[in-house]
């Protein structure tokens, strides 16, 4: 593992934008070139991309989320089956490739952690690959 | 290719945790750190990290898909759309860090296979990268 | 980068077989074996798998995420907040092993551009690792 990037949430669901901590990450390190892969090892969070310019996307991201998954009906006791399954459809991990030491994103994007069942304490692992 | 899993599903819609075959075909490896890829070749079925603590929480995702996924008005002839766009959704591929011959996964992390249109014989393709 | 591809889309809604031009760009290469890693730079499309034996199925898909997405109550401006939704559902990024330089596809699947908010002129970035 080349980082650890430690994350406090402050709400029940929240996307924090941690692209220019990853690219912190990245430029720590001597290789150059290859793969970065982001994993989250909690199972009621995810990792997407997705527009970093207007904050209102992540906030209808968010809002879409809340309107397709049900809320109701579950069984598993901690009454946070909602952010399981938002947690498989988003999913936890991402590959992004790596030059120069740059990560190779588009012009709007950015890499987002969601948080489904906060405020917790997060983590998420990166690795960098040939 | 290191491996390929073969798993029969035994009903139309399954979650069976594959976490422990994937460790056993990694412990199997010479390579001891490393990035896993876990590959579905079919197009109705996928694979997913979620709880394997709860068997409630698999059970939840499952009532929430296809809560969330219509079930009429599609003109595929075999009928099973919902099974398709549930593949599409959840994803045929994940990437796991491997390090120390481990998987890296969080503590209440465990890998399932997907199944949204069994009863079938399924694979799973496991590679591993530099 | 080992490729490429530019797609230009036609419609709102579009869904690219773009399987034949991806395994051109690895025809290419001199390495035989390793991961492919498919990454979108677009924060309104995506990339995914499933079937290219009958074009009903990426129709289905197509119809029925335009029912589990909302298409109102958003705030951001541009009006295509479902599109990033859909963006960030499906995934802007897919990994596939390559052995003999071939793409390690199940029989029936196809690798798809997805548009959600065209027509507009696309990439699709294809990076090749050990």
């Amino acid at each position: 593992m080349i980082d650890e990037i430690k994350i406090k949430s402050t709400q029940k669901e929240e996307y924090i934008d941690i692209t220019s901590r990853i690219a912190s990450a990245m430029q720590r390190q001597k290789r150059v070139n290859g793969l970065l892969h982001l994993f989250v090892p909690h199972t009621t969070a995810a990792i997407t991309i997705n527009e970093n310019a207007d904050p209102d996307v992540m906030r209808d991201i968010g809002k879409g989320l809340a309107e397709i998954v049900p809320t109701s009906g579950f069984r598993h006791s901690e009454g946070n089956s909602p952010a399981h399954i938002k947690s498989s459809l988003i999913g936890a991990s991402l590959t992004v490739n790596i030059e120069n030491k740059e990560l190779c994103l588009g012009t709007w994007q950015g890499v987002y952690f969601c948080e489904f069942d906060g405020p917790r304490e997060r983590k998420v692992w990166i690795t960098f690959h040939a």
